[in-house]
């Protein structure tokens, strides 16, 4: 019978570096996933409802899939996305229809490796997804997901998550996480501090956000003291709803570290409204570091994910809005960029400050020698385009002869896409487990040595570097 | 009997990706040569003349040959290059032996496997090219070039090419391409519309050449207006020539979508001879968005090929002039640069963008997360420098797991060399053999879509790429 | 017995390749050290007196073994780095302890292949370092250390160095390498000419330094022409005790080729201190292309080490000063950058400039395109961060494409940690014969080049191009 997925999948050819890969992976394999970054929706463990049919969870939301069947001529309302002015297509089988006969497109990409993965292993699917199947793919599909069992607990159980992280808007009532906790289900979902909404002047309605942070923490954020305030307590508030961690989207990895006095004229002229882009820019720049001083206090560990052009296609963003394929990476400095934050807090063992890159020309030149030093810093893993096999590879390759393995804090899934997560985390210890076993087949390690490292990489580190 | 090509050359070592590679290759190895993009003379296919000798045909006209034996302290002069003021070498026979001695120097470089292809399947070589076999080499080849069955239109049907494009600049009356298409011959030479000495302020003459401009497509190139309809007869007289495309080697990637009247106003002040700097670079800009709205209309396929610096030894261009090996590529931003362009025409699956880089580092940052998700945008081989064994696989593996295969457009070869098209297609086709049958090794594509993806590599995607 | 090292350490995996590699490999192995460039202390040579400890050799003066220590949360006083403000630990076997509690930081990293081989070949130690061996590892170096075949001229005869450079600011009086010379002993090492602290403003006390090279020199450094002069009595003050080469640290690759006026006028500002950051960028950058002038005249080979962010952390430089791990690679232009040095003297086959990068990205887009068509431009050697096995395999594979073997100019083991040079040198010799044995394996190049080329990439590039 033929399958999806190969056992070997994803080691070397070589018989040497594939036999000690796999007796590396069947060593963590079944060990439980930390997800310590990502963008589930807690709504989905807090109601537990069934999803609602194979299109609706694996081709409309999923940015990877439509982006490129967009790239090959077919239009977002075909797949269900419907513009602010108009609808979209409403059958899920016709939705589905398109994306199967498409399906070769995903040839050599990871959402291909993540799909396979989900149709064979949560659906049992054994044939390729194709114009021939499609039908029949959708209609297994949607009668399990109609199920007891592939309803979202039990599917965070049968993935064997030990926690995962969701990530929430500052001004988040965090109910979700409130009804999780209070169903008494023992399944860990904590949330992350995300403050972009106010923090960067640039996001819509930030004005009124700053009012509504000021309400919801009784501070006055008309004042940057008040401003101040307002985060320290509303990331308590998050803290006590399990977020070990803050999470910041910014265009670059800009850094600032302005006098009290600059800092508070700063934060008056935004407030204001009349900050300028460069006041902006810099706004954003010295709130980063007036995180990492509160971080110093509170103790949550604080990611930077800096360097994507949101929202690139003018006319797709006013039609159909936000996150839909067009956030395209840029070029990213790092060395001038961070100096400013690891001035103020990077000496700091206590203080954690996991940074992300989308520009991998950064990697060795920039992001290994300074997690290679500061005690403060570790790497956080390949992030969305480059979380593949062959990102990942080079991920390893540019970082571990600088930085080490532990100054790398295991993988981030970073998805929404929650049938995906067994898929990511499979590639991502395939891939870990076949470089460990190139060193030992080239001699560069022992045997030994790789059994420890491919358990931190796949679990340990992700728990050590999250506080999870 | 020693040879100089080993059947299973840029295979892996391997054996069960190598095993795999051939039969990859064998399945496609027979298929003609699609040839979108180079700068063979159609002279040489209207004339049908046979070559003068090997030095004039394999050393004086390559730059990848004379820069390397430059770089190691021959002198131009020697290899029958002249200088404006000075005369050069004239004896054939000395150049081939200067290159000949010198001939290690090409260890592990592409040029290296081009020409050890041509020596053993035109010229019927198959010993090591030295000092030793400089004169046999000369003579043996000297004897089959002046044979009849040599000659341009004989070697372009034995080289099994389906059709090549050239390239003319804008002012170039096409005689080449008429006299051809009298003559009855049945190989299929097409024009491309390279418009850079009337788009480019900085070109040399090009004041005159707006002029010259206006005289042969009969419009008043004094006027924006009239520019522009020059543009689009023009066009429309190499599309009767058989074009499918234009290429357009602009410094950088800039485009920009000026409102009419700003475009009016930047092109009077550049066609006065009154632009800056800024002028210039803006009105390049500028006219690559003109470009891709005629294309909307008259559906010729729009390539960009930026970021080489030219001409970088000033004292080699003044003495020498264009072309000498000196022009050398640059950092390239492709996200901010393109998308004035994009928004203009991007999103329409009938206009066809194929950008190319000398900068690989925005292979997996920039180009493709862009080519991944606009339906106009494709991305063009690995280009000049990286057209070689690791270029070609950087290539790959840089791009296939964010754009796919499908929005990459199989190869160009890029040359005036004409004896190397088919060793470059040959590598092509080796190297992208090896880089499936690696991804079938470890399992992430079936053997099936490989043979697939091969066919459209080698012959499918080019074809529809270019609409040949 | 267990042992450090395999004898095919960093071969490849694959048995045919492997093959190849190790008899490229042992073609060579035991061919005499060439190190045209390093910062080894000549007052070991002079005085030959024996090293202190293990601790005071191995780990205090490393910043690649403190600087990870640094980063995983251990601070530099407890690895006996004295603070200004404070003092260290100062006994030499806890300092041991620390370090080898936390050997496994160093798993993937070259410092632990480094100190394995140290460990093996030099102390025969066969057990990994570790808490539990770490005393019997102290103890047993300690012992050698102490004997007479373990002092500084014994190890270089132990090491098979054939000549060694070491490194000297322009103000140094060389009494070291006099003493050397004086002593009869044959070794051969050699000084390199480094003017950064009178050729830089930035650099303490530049205005001092100046007039003291003007009193060693006997020139009038007030003036630009005695200051140029007191470069060339100075360098041929060098040459006489066996320098063959300059070296300039600069923070960016940027040279300037100003008219004499221009040059003069620029000098007497900065001369007097009235320079403000442009004008000592733009000194360092024409000072840069006065060395090239002046090394047509006195053949001094020219290498330039650009691109490091120095002291990185102020706090760290603030208590500890520089060289503790806190240089940082950035973002380095060549292609303009160079321009005016290469315009002035780059196509002159008898000037010989050295380039080295931190930043790869520049090795397939600027630097080999460069290198590969200027007579007087070789490529240094993978560096600093990248002097490695992954550092060094993508050297190969992105710089002999486009600028071939023979524009690399060997390996350079750039260290002061001398123990350390035989295991550098093991490592560059094996990644480079598993480099050629892939070419040979997948057929480009022949068995009989490979053999060659190993020998010229080990041995004979760094003597030609160092003119040693």
């Amino acid at each position: 019978m033929s399958t999806l997925l190969h056992p070997d999948r994803l080691f070397s050819a070589n018989a040497t570096e594939r036999d000690i890969a796999r007796a590396l992976y069947e060593s963590i394999s079944d060990l439980p996933l930390i997800s310590p970054h990502g963008h589930t929706d807690p709504r989905w463990f807090a109601e537990n409802e069934n999803f609602a049919n194979a299109s609706e969870l694996l081709v409309v939301p999923d940015h990877y899939v439509f982006r490129m069947l967009l790239s090959q001529g077919l239009r977002l309302e075909d797949l269900g996305i419907a513009p602010q002015d108009g609808t979209a297509e409403s059958d899920p089988r016709a939705i589905w229809r398109r994306f199967a006969e498409n399906y070769h497109l995903f040839a050599g990409t990871p959402t291909r490796l993540w799909l396979d993965h989900t149709f064979e292993t949560l659906f049992d699917l054994h044939e390729p997804l194709s114009r021939d199947t499609a039908d029949s793919y959708f209609d297994t599909i949607n009668a399990l997901l109609a199920r007891e069992d592939y309803r979202p607990r039990e599917l965070f159980e049968r993935f064997g998550i030990e926690v995962i992280a969701t990530t929430e808007s500052a001004l988040d009532d965090l109910r979700w996480h409130d009804q999780i906790k209070d169903s008494g289900w023992s399944g860990r979902v904590v949330t992350t501090y995300r403050p972009d909404a106010v923090i960067d002047p640039d996001f819509e309605g930030f004005g009124a956000n700053l009012d509504t942070f000021g309400e919801i923490t009784d501070c006055d954020t008309g004042t940057w003291v008040g401003y101040l305030d307002a985060h320290r307590k509303r990331r308590a508030y998050f803290k006590q709803r399990g977020a070990t961690a803050t999470d910041h989207g910014h265009p670059t990895a800009e850094t600032a570290n302005l006098s009290p006095g600059q800092a508070q004229a700063l934060f008056d002229r935004v407030r204001a409204g009349k900050g300028g882009p460069d006041d902006h820019r810099l706004f954003r720049a010295q709130m980063l570091t007036e995180m990492a001083k509160i971080s110093l206090e509170d103790r949550l560990v604080m990611q930077i994910h800096p360097g994507s052009f949101r929202n690139h296609s003018e006319a797709t963003f006013t039609r159909f809005g936000r996150d839909k394929g067009f956030d395209i990476p840029t070029r990213t400095d790092y060395v001038e960029a961070l100096r400013p934050l690891l001035s103020a807090a990077g000496m700091d063992p206590d203080f954690r400050l996991i940074i992300f890159t989308l520009d991998e020309s950064a990697y060795s030149r920039e992001l290994a020698p300074l997690a290679g030093v500061y005690p403060a810093l570790r790497l956080g893993p390949a992030w969305w385009f480059h979380d593949s096999p062959e990102g990942m590879r080079r991920y390893r390759e540019l970082t571990t002869e600088t930085a080490g393995f532990y100054n790398s804090v295991g993988f981030n899934d970073d998805t929404r896409a929650f049938p995906s997560i067994p898929a990511r985390h499979d590639v991502a210890r395939r891939v870990d487990s076949a470089f460990l076993a190139r060193l030992v087949a080239d001699h560069r390690i022992r045997e030994d040595e790789a059994f420890l490292l491919i358990r931190e990489l796949s679990y340990g580190l992700a728990k050590k570097a999250y506080r999870l």
